[in-house]
């Protein structure tokens, strides 16, 4: 049982050139023995934003705080906080921040090989 | 793709004798092709309070909103928002609402058979 705030988990910098002003903190994963799927909180800075990806593999997101936008094949919709995302697999998808604070949001994905 | 407000996901009763004002949105699961693992979103009422009860699988959770506490095995421990739980299988647990708005948490799990 691990119960904390996902700000104490140490963050890390997305370090890609598809991404920018974004931090992951792994909260719940193989490390603390999940065995099926791993929750990680991610931070964009105002202007930030996640790298523009696809992937064999789904992600379920939920908007905790802040303004953006999802865009995925040529659409972009507005998000907002208690918006959930369901990314299905191979759908090219990135998200920024548009608002003046902080975004944080919930990404799960399948722990792989 | 799916995005939306948890809330446009029409919420479900969680009928139990161990759970009160408790309601569940499933917000990406298998009806949306999710393939290895659920979101679902949960308001409690104030003074409401999930199931007690313990199963064979995990649970991932983020507290998005209001103020409570979780119970598990013979520990309380008061959670807000930003705050993450990992429950591995096989612990009991239970998650209050002691604040005096709805609380609102995400919890991930594994699809099963």
């Amino acid at each position: 049982m691990h119960i904390q705030h996902y700000k104490k988990v140490e963050g890390v910098a997305v370090t890609s050139p598809d991404a920018k002003g974004a931090t992951m903190h792994v909260v719940a994963g193989p490390q603390q023995g999940a065995q099926n799927f791993t929750m990680r909180v991610f931070e964009l800075e105002p202007g930030g934003y996640s790298f523009d990806h696809h992937h064999d593999f789904e992600h379920e997101i939920f908007f905790h705080q802040g303004k953006g936008e999802v865009d995925y094949n040529e659409k972009t919709i507005k998000v907002s906080p208690g918006d959930t995302a369901f990314i299905p697999p191979n759908v090219q998808h990135q998200i920024r921040n548009t608002g003046d604070e902080t975004m944080v949001f919930v990404c799960v994905i399948p722990n792989r090989e």
